[in-house]
This record gives structure tokens, C-alpha cells and sequence, in this order.
């Protein structure tokens, strides 16, 4: 047996509380190792006559990646304590894994050698709002959703549509505009629109903000913003905004009173700056996001800073209901303003969604404490590369998916942002190259995985652009240009997802790829009443796959295209 | 190379913030199989010409334990940021770790393979009390140290050890008793009394809370406490209290007016309670610790409870100006409690020492953001096992402290509570079966390691004990029963830990152990300024050591006996 490959850790994606009464424990092995996995597990206190009390588990394989098989068992703890072991079996020897290492036998004389999760406390249990799990995003980049209002375009607006972005073009989207489409969006299915920042700001993204306790005048006023949530609310439909809480803007008035007062300025321990004067050409003398000198690093350990960025955060859920934020660079913010953020947010609206920008693994932001998810950036890369690009194979597909799986707890990944795309990366029709027959492979698994799929705004009727600017083009609102066959069968999905709870969010999913086929991806998504096949053929050509589940099997066909 | 064995995750044990600008960076592979490991790291956003700017660092072998060997490096970024991945080489090919995976070249064509240290925000960086690293502790049980005033003598009791302690007897050991002897304890050189609970409760250990806001009348007063604060304060030395929040004690006034008034009792929240009448007999209808009904579990989730305990963490702390919490059975107590916990205490008064009391795997509690320190139970085990009863041999001692050093950031360990023996095992003595050159081995051992050790009252002039209540005799004032020599030994080593660095908490510790002579332990604590050599022979015989680094090199024998 490879001891080496085996792992197991608790109080991350290998033991968590899954509810208040239930535990998950996973554990890792060498891939093809291990036969058979036994959880060995105990009340640590539970002893008679000297002898400690066990009980023995089988466990599951519930995945398997390129180097590792993954093992998963549930189990509710009568007194909501445990201590365990894992007992390992790979045909020609049984040994068991402990908090100690390894041994002969199960060292059950002492429970010190045993892992432990000590107690089941319900206030540590992650807990996301329920409603995310059934929620379906649509991004919309605001001043280029929709215009509906003339009277509060941007100076220098260029007529709707009239010619490709470039960083400096306005073209005048607004609350409104998103009013006179509500209908749309609630017809495609959506129930979840995540905005790009809306506060006051000079530049067309709004990532520069001048203002948080203000929206941007081109968008509307506050009354406009709180009938659109008031309206959004009414069709069922969330709203969550983007919070950009580690930098400021450069003309956010703090630090230009900086820039101007120098060491006399009052704000001048709201950001992290080295000397005077700042320097703004070349590497800033201050920290800022990457070396961009426009948008200074705030100093969120600094109290006054954290008083402020709180009452913005508490500000809009309070007075406008919204229900979630999006946290933009969340990872190079302090641990601890997020742990105080949480708190602030979730006493003002307990179900509130919190959503953190991170790209890489968010294990120490994802504890229960911090944040709800994280955009999972993994999904994304994988399904593009296999579905849009042909870069990987289905299994290099199937093994990064499995393992973004088993990176997080499973009440993480229910609530994790899954998005294809976004304002800052090209489109997905033009990363596929312009075949939409590729674009439906994408949604169609991005709508049933696990998680909480985001669509964004135009890709849904064919829209295509590359990097920023040109990802960024006005919604075409012109019906002879959108595709409607694709804007159907995103609907059906959506609808699938809603209808079938397997297909969405409550299945399990595993891959069951027939490895004869290798350009087809099959996987199951099971709950405990249905299970759900998906057969994909990621290929020119057609492709001949065997499904041995589905043998002398009756089922339905939900659904076919070729 | 053995891909399986590669681990590394950011933010515990394997990356972490050492102080404000330095990271602290380790990985873990299969023992003997990479011969260099160079760290590939760069600012994220440093590109110059379309090509991230990367540094290569070749990292050191930190030790090795029975499966694994560890890698460590630190580096100071200059703006704070990190993305990094691992070159491996095993003398026949290269390979590349990152977070996705392994790579033929490492991938620095794109920054999302890499792993991330986003940013080294001040805030949480894990930051334990500085005057902990050079504390030696000295543990009373109050009631068996000294009997200093008569007037507080509990009913019935017994002459200062006329017999032995059984379950329920009392002798009247107290404050005064303690500061009678302070010259005593200043001149064994410890500087930090950690006392076992002095609140009011009925048995003789106090671990049965009555009233958390007063002292039990049998040690003393409020006064002489204060006193005794105080005198310890002149002399340089500092006191923790035993904190017993996880469950109280029976005879708790909210306890009893929910068994007294059950429904209509206003501390009914207070506990974990399923039913009523609450059943004392057999399997408790409450939570508990463990299964004792005397024993009922806090519901410290409730803020009733949390505004109660966090009164009393802080009072004991603002009046009293005590120096440290260790805190019982802190592993089953919610992670939220602990943060309020600390943000209270340190708030108060900010070196406070917190101390949880778990024996497992405490690395969720060790985050910068709970505690600061665990009780060091697998340094114990191991100790005990190899000096004290020679139950496992050098190489498995040598490979479980190296594995307990890597479980932890170094920060942790430096601050690390090293028992050798408390209240609750046997004496080291009499674990010894009475040898005492074997407990001169631990104490070296104990007091040359890195942590803050801490001596059990009585062991360091020979006293012997068994089980509780075996281990809590009275100590023996009698001159003439002490062991001198073990005193001055203790003494010594005490005094070596406080003049020379390198001995104590500053040294890097490294075992350079001689294979033919399996008997012997040998090991290197380095400072940049000085290095000590430590070699111990654990056995019965006397043994012929290599030890190839003191070869052609001038040396200072600090000290030598057989």
C-alpha cells in the first residue's frame, strides 16, 4: 500500500459538519490502491468494561483524479463528538491510518491515537443561504445592458450598438434599461442578477469608486435602484452587488485629501503609503491593487476604515434590501475584516449571499466564518478548456472536476459561483471559436453541475468578443440578431434545473465515462428518488458510447441533440 | 519521483506569515526521494515584456520523519504578495508542483497554476505574547502545594501529608502557602505560575465551577490573590488561570435553577438540555462533559452565556492583571466563542497568553485568530515513551518530534505548552519506574526544546505519584526528603534555556543522530550566532557516539554527566 498518498485532515474539505447533526469525513488514496476503506469511529468518552465503543463504516469512492481515489461516509454522531481512524484494505494487507500514522491494527486501547472532530457546535456549521442552491445567476454590466433612460446618459454617449467598445466608450446602460427587461430575464429563467459595481465612479467598469454610499448618477438615483430591487424581488428575481472594498478609486476623497494634506491629512493611515508625496508614475510609493497607481490599497485593519466600508456594506442590504455582494479582490483583504464583515452583513440580513473573488484555493475563507463561496475559477478554466477549446481530454476533464469536487466541502460547492465567462475574459461563443454546437456543451454542463451557475449577459443569444474591451458590447436587443434557438434550449436547461432536483443542485455527481469513447463524457447526478444520466459527445464526429448503468434499465429520455 | 507524496496547501502549517514580512514556506515529500527543491516565486502581478517575474529559492531539508521529508525556506516579498510552485528534482528528472498539479516545466506563462499567499496583511499574522518564548512554567494544583494560612482551612481538614490524597480529601494548601514559598520557586528559576482553578466549587481540584467571579474561600481572598498577583509580578513572574468554560460545575446557580425550576427557569438556554426532569443517572438528558451528569455542557452559542464568560475572561484579567488562560477542554467549545474570546481578552490587556487545552491535531485553533498555543500532549506521549519507559527507539522518537515540529508553524511552536506530566497522569518519577538519571534525560530534553516548558510542582526535587489521585500528593517541604541534586540539575538547565539562545526557545532544532549507535540521540539547536550540540545516551550502558559535525571544530562542553 502507498502510505504516502494516503491523507486526511479535519476541519477542512476532508471532515466538516455538513448540517448540525451530520459529519462528512473524506479521506485520500493512492489511485487503483485501496479496495476497501472501513471508517473505525467512537464517542471518545463512550467505554465499557475498558474497552472504547467503535462502530464500523464502509466508505464510499466517491471520485477519483490523475494521481488519487477519493473515499466519503456520512454518519450523526448521537452526542456529536467523534474520534476515528480508517481502516485500509488493498487485497493483500489491512492497515490502519490514525492522527499518529499508521498501525497494524486499530489502536482502539487509547482514543489519543484517533483523529477527532470534538464537538458538532451549530454555530461553526457552514451555513450559505438555502435560496442560492436554486438561484441562477445573470451578470449584467450595467452601462451595457440596456438603456432606458436618456435623461441620465454620461456626457459624450455614443448611440446604442453604434460601434465596438473601446476602455473609454459609454454608451449610456441603465437601471432603467434593466427595468424594460425584466420580462426577458424572467422569461429566460433567471432568478439572480449579479451587477458589476454601480457606485459612483468616473470610469465605464465603475471599479474606480469615487463614492460608495452613492450610485453613479448615469445609472439612475437611489429611488431609481430601489425599484429595481423592489421590482427584481416581485418576479422572484436576487440582486447582488459588487463590493470593491480593497482599493478605493483614486478620486475617492479620502485619498485625495491624502495626496493634498500629505502628513496632515486625517485619512492619511486609511491606506498603506511609504512616503510623501506619493508617487504616482512608475511603481506607486504605496500599496495599491497589483502596481496600479489609480487604485490605492485601503487599509481595512485601520478602524475607521473598517467603521466605513461596514456601513456601506450594512447600508445597501439595509435600506435597499439587496441580497448579496460579490467581494472584489477578496483574497488581499485581511481575514479578519472579512470575519467582521460577515457578522455585520448577516445581522442585518441573515441570508444574505457572500461571494468572494478568489482564483485560487479558498480552503482558509470558506471555514464558515468568512465567506459563503467563492467564483470557482477551476470550473471555469477546465470547461473551457475541454468544451470550448479541445486543450484537455475527458479524462484530464474528469479528473480536474473530480478534484475541484473534493477541494471544498460539499456545502461549498452547492453554493459555488460557477461561471464560463465574465467581463474581464473573452466571450465564450468566440473562446469556442464561434461553433455554438460548443457553446450548448458548455451550458449544458455548467447548468447541471453542482453550484450556483452565472450566465453572462448576451451569451445567451450568441453575443461574441474577446478580452475587455471587447467582451463588453452593448446588448443586442435587435431580435433578428439573437439567436433564438440558443436563447430555447438555455431556457430549457434553466427549466431542467428547476424541475429535476437531480439534474441541479441536489445530485450527486459522478463520472461513469466509457473509456472506448474517449471524446464522450458521461456522468450521473443521483439523489435519493432519481438519477440523472448526461451523455456528452465532445466530438466533430459521432461517437458510440457504453453506459453499463443504463443496461436492462427503464428510463426516460429528458432530452437529445445532435 | 513519487507524486503522491508531494503536499503542500497555503495558510496552516505549510505556509504562513512568520512575522509582518516574512512567509514562511514548506513542503512535505516521500522520505528520500527529491534531492533538491527549488521554490519558484514572483509578485503576481510582476510582468515585465508579457513574462512573469519569478525568483528561484533553493529550499533546506527541515527534517524527516518516518515517511516524509520536509523542505522549508523563507522570503521576504516586497510588496507582500505571493504565487509560487516547486521545482523537484530526484537526480533523474524535474518536476514542477503547482496547485493544479504536476508540470514537465513549471507553468509561469500564467500565474493561475501557482499557489497563493495573496497578501501578508499585519492583522492576521499569528502574533503570541513575545515573553512567552522565554517562560518557563511551573504548575500548582493549589490545594497540595503549601498550607500558608490555617484560618482557611477547608471542614475536615487532614495534617499537610500525613497520607496519602484519595478522591475527596483536603490539606488545605492555599495562597499564602504559595507566596511563602516564592523565594523557593525564584531561585528553581521558573518565571510563570500556570495554577489549576481557584474559583469557588466543591471538590478539592476546583473543576466543578460554583461562581466564576469568586475565589474558593479555602485558598484565600479576592485580596489575596491580589496579593499574590503582585508579589509574583516583582519577582518577574507571571500567573495563568485555569478557565473551565466548555461545561460547569453541578452546583452552578443557573444550573440549579434549571433543575429547580425546569420550563420557567431563565437560564433553561444555558445548557444543551433534550428533556425534562433532567436525568442525572446513567446517560445524562443533557449534554455534558463526557457523561458526567456533574458536568453540564455551556451553551456558549447563546449570548446570554458568551456576555457571562467574556465578563469573567476579562475581569480576572483588568482586576487582577493575571497573565495568562489556559482553558479546559477547549476543543469542544465553539471556534466563535474562542474568537470573541481573544478579541476580549486581548483587548484588555494584549500579551495575554491563551492556552487550549486539546491533544490532538489543533491546527483550526492555531489560525492567529483563537489561541495562541495548545498543550503539547504529542510532545509528552513521545517523551515519556522514549525516556521514561523505552517504549520506542531513537529513530521513532527522533521521527515523531520532527513530525510534531512540522505540524505547526514555527511561530506556534515557540509558544508551544510542553508538559512532561500534570494533575491527570503519573508523575515522570514514578513513569520512570523510579529512575532517576531517566527523568534528568527528560527535563534536558524537555528544557533544551523549543516551546515553553513547564515543570510539575514537586518533580524537580523527586517526588512520585500515580493516577490522580496518586500524582497530587502534598509537596514535600521536608529538606532533607528533596532531592538536591535534581533540584540544581533543574536549576541549571533552567538557567542554561535563559543565557543561551541557541539552548532555549531561539535555537532551530535538527537531529543528527549517529545510526550505529541506535541508543544515543543527538541533535543541533542553531542560532545565525551560536550552535549546541546535545548528545544523550538513553540507555542502561554507556555508548560510543559519531558525531561528524564536531569534527575538526573547537568546542565549548557546556556541561557532561554520566
Amino acid at each position: 500500500m502507498f502510505k504516502e498518498a494516503v491523507y486526511h485532515r479535519p476541519k477542512n474539505n476532508y471532515a466538516y459538519a455538513y448540517d448540525q447533526e451530520t459529519l462528512h469525513i473524506r479521506l485520500r488514496t493512492k489511485k487503483d490502491d485501496v479496495q476497501e476503506v472501513i471508517l473505525i469511529s467512537g464517542d471518545p468518552y463512550h467505554w465499557i468494561d475498558g474497552k472504547w465503543q467503535t462502530n464500523r463504516l464502509e466508505m464510499n469512492k466517491s471520485g477519483s483524479d490523475e494521481l488519487f481515489d477519493y473515499w466519503f461516509c456520512e454518519l450523526r454522531p448521537s452526542q456529536r463528538r467523534l474520534r476515528y481512524c480508517f481502516e485500509l484494505n488493498d487485497g493483500k494487507e489491512k492497515i490502519t491510518y490514525t492522527e499518529k500514522g499508521f498501525f497494524e491494527t486499530p489502536p482502539i486501547h487509547d482514543t489519543k491515537f484517533h483523529f477527532c472532530f470534538p464537538f458538532l457546535n451549530s454555530i461553526d456549521v457552514f451555513d450559505a443561504p438555502d435560496w442560492v442552491r436554486d438561484t441562477v445567476w445573470y451578470q449584467i454590466f450595467p452601462e451595457r445592458f440596456a438603456n432606458g433612460d436618456k435623461e441620465n446618459d454620461p456626457h459624450g454617449v455614443l448611440p446604442w450598438a453604434s460601434q465596438d467598445p473601446t476602455q473609454d466608450s459609454f454608451f449610456g446602460g441603465d437601471f432603467q434599461g434593466v427595468m424594460d427587461h425584466l420580462d426577458y430575464l424572467e422569461n429566460l429563467g433567471i432568478n439572480g442578477i449579479y451587477f458589476t459595481p454601480i457606485f459612483k465612479a468616473h470610469s465605464n467598469h465603475k471599479y474606480d469608486t469615487i463614492d460608495y454610499m452613492e450610485i453613479d448618477p448615469q445609472f439612475g438615483d437611489k429611488e431609481t435602484f430601489r425599484t429595481l430591487v423592489k421590482e427584481c424581488h416581485k418576479r422572484g428575481i436576487r440582486v447582488m452587488l459588487d463590493a470593491v472594498f480593497n482599493h478605493s478609486g483614486f478620486y475617492f476623497e479620502p485619498f485625495q485629501d491624502v495626496i493634498k494634506k500629505e502628513h496632515d491629512s486625517k485619512y492619511k493611515d486609511w491606506f498603506h503609503l511609504r512616503e510623501f508625496p506619493l508617487k504616482t508614475e512608475g511603481i506607486p510609493n504605496y500599496d495599491t491593487f497589483g502596481f496600479v497607481a489609480s487604485m490605492p490599497k485601503l487599509n481595512t485593519e485601520n478602524p475607521e476604515v473598517k467603521a466605513y466600508l461596514l456601513k456601506v456594506a450594512t447600508y445597501w442590504v439595509k435600506e435597499f434590501d439587496i441580497d448579496g455582494w460579490r467581494l472584489d479582490v477578496a483574497n488581499e483583504v485581511d481575514h479578519s475584516f472579512w470575519r467582521e464583515f460577515r457578522n455585520a452583513v448577516k445581522t442585518v440580513k441573515p441570508d444574505t449571499y457572500i461571494l468572494g473573488e478568489i482564483w485560487h484555493d479558498s480552503i482558509p475563507w470558506l471555514q464558515g466564518d468568512q465567506f459563503d463561496a467563492v467564483m470557482n475559477y477551476p470550473f471555469t478554466d477546465a470547461s473551457i478548456d475541454y468544451f470550448a477549446q479541445n486543450k484537455i481530454n475527458t479524462k484530464q476533464f474528469s479528473n480536474v472536476i473530480t478534484n475541484v469536487l473534493h477541494m471544498y466541502p460539499e456545502t461549498v460547492n452547492q453554493v459555488s459561483f460557477n461561471l464560463l465567462d465574465s467581463h474581464d475574459t473573452p466571450r465564450i461563443l468566440t473562446l469556442a471559436d464561434n461553433n455554438k454546437d460548443r457553446v450548448r456543451l458548455l451550458y449544458l454542463f455548467q447548468l447541471s453541475f453542482i453550484g450556483t451557475p452565472c450566465i453572462y449577459y448576451g451569451d445567451e443569444i450568441g453575443m461574441t468578443g474577446g478580452e475587455d474591451p471587447g467582451c463588453r458590447k452593448c446588448m443586442d436587443w435587435d431580435s433578428s440578431n439573437q439567436d433564438q434557438q440558443l436563447f430555447s434550449f438555455v431556457q430549457q436547461l434553466i427549466s431542467f434545473r428547476k424541475s429535476i432536483p437531480a439534474f441541479g443542485n441536489r445530485g450527486k455527481l459522478q463520472f461513469i465515462n466509457d473509456d472506448n469513447s474517449p471524446n464522450s463524457l458521461v456522468y450521473e447526478k443521483t439523489t435519493d428518488e432519481e438519477k440523472v444520466i448526461i451523455i456528452i459527445n465532445n466530438d466533430h464526429k459521432s461517437n458510440k458510447v457504453r453506459v453499463p448503468k443504463l443496461a436492462n434499465k427503464s428510463c426516460k429520455e429528458l432530452f437529445s441533440q445532435s
